[in-house]
C-alpha cells in the first residue's frame, strides 16, 4: 500500500508540476499525514526536492513548501543499433536529455560481436560521464530492429543486419560489467511509438500507429493508450505486409513486402537517381525535401509512387485497426509534407471507414531520435510508478555523499554524422 | 459496493457453478453475513435459485444450502440480418438456446424499411413467445454486415447490402413497440467473436482473430481477452485489405480486396464452376466439402487457391498483431480442414515472426450461428455483471407472478433454410 502510494505522489508531481503537500494531498485524496511521510521519504531518496519556502507576498502565516522532481535523482541510458548509426541517449527524471551521442557505422558488414563491443564503448562513456556528474543510473535500454524477445534479451530475427537469436542483452551486460544495472531491449518501433505516446505527436492520443522507415518500415501500436506487443511480443510488423504480391523479394524471404517499396533503401536509390547525395537515409531524405522545395516535379512524383505504396500498407493497417492517428517518423517524418496528399487518397480508396472516421496523418515530433528517447525514458517511467525500485538499484553510499542543491549540468550533447 | 458486490457473486456462481453460500464466502473474499445478504437479493430477483437441501448423506449438522444460476431469471435475443438469410436467437441466464429461427430471404434486393419489418416479425414472435413463458426479456442485439456506429445504434455502411447510414436500431425499437427494452447493434464479426470468445474456439485465448465469410471476409479482434473495436469503433475490416492492386473492382470501391476473392460470391461462384448447389454461401460450402471428401481434386485446388488469398491476408494481420490464433468462422469454418494448409503455407512465408512464434489456425465452435449467438449473449453478460440493471428493465408486477420451480421449457428450435 505504502509502496503504491509513492508512486502516485512521485506519478502526480511528474505529471502536474511543483506542488505544496497540500495540494498534493486534495488532489490525489491522500490524507495530508500520509502524504508528508511519503514526500519525507521521496525526498530522502532524492527523487523529490524541497523547494524551500514558497514565498507568497502578502500571505500570513507559515508558507507552504512546494516539492519538485529532483532532475538529478535517477537517469536512464537509451541505445540504438540501427543499420548505419549507433546511438547513445541519457534523459533524467524530469525528462530533459543530458547525454546525446551518435556514430556512423555500417552495422551491415559487421558481426554482432563487433556491434555490441561498440554499443558496449558508447555506453560506458555514457555511464562514465553520468558517474562523473554523480547522476544514479537506474537502467540501460537497447532498441533494435526485427524481432526482439523482450523477456529473454534476444533480438530473434533482424532480417536487414542479417542477425538471428542474438543475445543482445547479455552481451552487453557482459561488456559493461555492471551486473546491478538492469538491460533490456525492445524493438525500435515499440519504442518510438512509446516515446511519441509520452513526449511527442502522440501525447493525449488513445489509438495510434508510429510508423518509421528505419529498416524498410517498422510500427508500433498503441491502443487504449499502451503500446500493443502482441501474443508473442512481435505485433508491428508493417514492412512486412504484401502490398504487391508480384513485388521484390524481400530479404525476409517473402515477395512484395512494403518495406522494399518504402524502406530507406527505397530512400536512397530515389535519392541517388536524382543526382542527390545517398550516404544514409536521413542525409537522402533531406536532400530529396530540399530538392522538391525547389521545385522539382521529378523528385515530387517519384515521393508520390513511394506515398501510394505507403497508402496501401496503411490502408490495410486502418481497415483492421480503425486508429485515430498514424504518426509518420523518422525518414517518412521528414518527408510528412508530400507524403500526406497521396497517404489521405490511399486511405479515403482503400479504408473502407474514413469516410465517416477519418484517420489524420501527422508527422513525428521527435524525430530521427525517437526510439532512443523512448528507450531512454523506459526506466525513468518505472521508478516513477514504483520510487521503490530504486532501492534495489542504488547503494545508499551514492545518496549520503551527495550535495542537497542540485547542479544539473549538461554533461554533453554530441551528434555526429 | 453493493451494487458490485451483487455482479462479484452472480458472476462467480455463472462461472463455477452450483456454489454453498460458504464457498461463493471463501472463493470470493467476501465475509458470510454480506454473501448471505447478496444471496438473498439475488434470489428474490429471480436470477439466482435455491436448490434446497444440499443431501451429503453421512454428513452431521444441517446440510449446506447450493444455489445456481435460475435460467429462466432472464432471456436475451440476438437478431442477424445477413445478405440471404435474417435469424433470431434467445439465450437464457445460463447461456443456453431456448429460442432458435431462421428465414432464407434475398436482403441485397430489399429496402432497409422492408428487411427491418422482417426483422420486426422475428423478433416479435420470439418476444411474444418468451412472453408466453413468462420468461423476462433483458435486451435485444442486432447483428449486422459493414460497419456499425454501436453508440448510435446505425449501419453506417454495408456494402453487400448497399446500405448506408441506416439507424437500424430506430427502426426496429420503434417497429417493437416495447419502449423499456434497450435494443442495440453491432457488427456481426465482433459479436462471432465474442461468441467464440465466451463460450467456443476462443475460450482462453487472449489475442485472437475471428474471422468469418459472410458478406466478404470480416474479423473480430479479440486482445487482452476484450474485443478490440478501434477508435471509431470501425476495426476490423479484413475483407478490405488489397490482396491484389491490380484485381478485380470491389463493392468499397477499392481494388483486390480481399472480401472479392474469399467472400460468399467467391464461394458460391466456386460450387456453380464445378456443378454443385450454390442458392447460399452455406449450401455452397457444404457441397464443395463433401465434393472435396470424395476425392475431386480440381475443387480441392479451387479451395486451396483461395486459401492462398486468404493467407496473404492473415500474414498481413498476423505481422500487425500477432495473435496467438485465428478463428476460422462461417463457411470458413466449414471448409477449415483444407484451407488450413495453404493457410499454414502462407502464414509460414508470409508472416515475420511465424518462425519463433506460430500462430495457430483453427475452426470455429458455433459455425454459422456464432454472430446471432454472440448477440444474444450480450445483455446476459450485462446482468450477470451487474445484476441491479435488471430491476430498472423488469417491472415487479412480472417478478410477484411467477411460480418458484422453473419449467424450463425449450420453446421451439426451428431453422429453415
Amino acid at each position: 500500500m505504502r509502496r503504491a502510494n509513492l508512486g502516485v505522489v512521485l506519478s502526480h508531481v511528474a505529471a502536474r508540476g511543483p506542488l505544496s503537500r497540500a495540494s498534493i494531498a486534495a488532489e490525489t485524496g491522500l490524507n495530508k499525514t500520509t502524504v508528508s511521510s511519503l514526500v519525507t521519504e521521496l525526498v530522502s531518496t532524492h527523487l523529490l526536492h524541497d523547494t524551500g519556502d514558497d514565498e507568497r507576498p502578502g500571505m500570513v502565516g507559515r508558507p507552504a513548501q512546494t516539492v519538485h522532481l529532483n532532475p538529478d535523482g535517477a537517469l536512464s541510458l537509451g541505445l540504438e543499433v540501427h543499420f548505419d548509426y549507433l546511438s547513445a541517449c541519457a534523459t533524467d527524471l524530469c525528462g530533459d536529455v543530458r547525454y546525446a551521442h551518435e556514430v556512423a557505422v555500417n552495422n551491415r558488414a559487421s558481426e554482432p560481436e563487433r556491434v555490441l563491443d561498440q554499443v558496449a564503448e558508447l555506453a560506458g562513456d555514457a555511464l562514465a560521464a553520468a558517474d562523473a556528474e554523480r547522476l544514479p543510473a537506474v537502467g540501460v535500454t537497447i532498441a533494435a530492429p526485427g524481432l526482439v524477445d523482450v523477456d529473454a534479451g534476444v533480438a530473434v530475427a533482424s532480417p536487414d543486419l542479417d542477425w538471428k537469436r542474438v543475445p543482445i542483452v547479455g552481451m552487453l551486460s557482459e561488456r559493461l560489467g555492471r551486473p546491478g544495472l538492469p538491460v533490456r531491449a525492445d524493438n525500435e518501433s515499440n519504442l518510438g511509438a512509446l516515446a511519441e505516446l509520452w513526449a511527442g505527436a502522440g501525447q493525449g492520443l488513445r489509438d495510434f500507429v508510429y510508423v518509421s522507415s528505419p529498416h524498410g518500415v517498422g510500427a508500433g501500436i498503441v491502443l487504449h493508450g499502451e503500446l500493443y506487443r502482441g501474443a508473442h511480443g512481435f505485433a508491428g510488423e508493417l514492412g512486412h505486409v504484401t502490398v504487391d504480391p508480384e513485388g521484390p523479394q524481400c530479404t525476409c524471404g517473402s515477395r512484395g513486402c512494403l518495406a522494399m517499396l518504402v524502406g530507406e533503401d527505397a530512400l536512397m536509390a530515389i535519392a541517388a537517381e536524382h543526382g542527390l547525395p545517398s550516404a544514409t537515409a536521413p542525409i537522402a531524405a533531406r536532400a530529396i525535401a530540399a530538392r522538391i522545395r525547389e521545385g522539382d516535379a521529378e523528385t515530387a512524383a517519384a515521393i508520390e509512387r513511394m506515398g501510394g505504396w505507403l497508402g496501401i500498407g496503411l490502408a490495410d493497417m486502418v481497415n483492421l485497426l480503425d486508429p485515430e492517428a498514424v504518426v509518420l517518423g523518422g525518414c517518412l517524418g521528414v518527408l510528412a509534407e508530400w507524403l500526406q496528399p497521396p497517404l489521405r487518397e490511399a486511405l479515403s480508396s482503400g479504408a473502407l471507414a474514413t469516410g465517416c472516421a477519418p484517420c489524420r496523418i501527422v508527422p513525428s515530433r521527435l524525430g530521427d531520435a525517437a526510439a532512443v528517447r523512448g528507450a531512454a525514458a523506459l526506466a525513468l517511467r518505472e521508478v516513477i510508478a514504483d520510487p521503490t525500485s530504486i532501492r534495489a538499484l542504488l547503494d545508499g553510499a551514492r545518496f549520503t555523499a551527495r550535495d542537497g542543491a542540485p547542479k544539473r549540468p549538461h554533461l554533453r550533447t554530441l551528434r555526429a554524422t
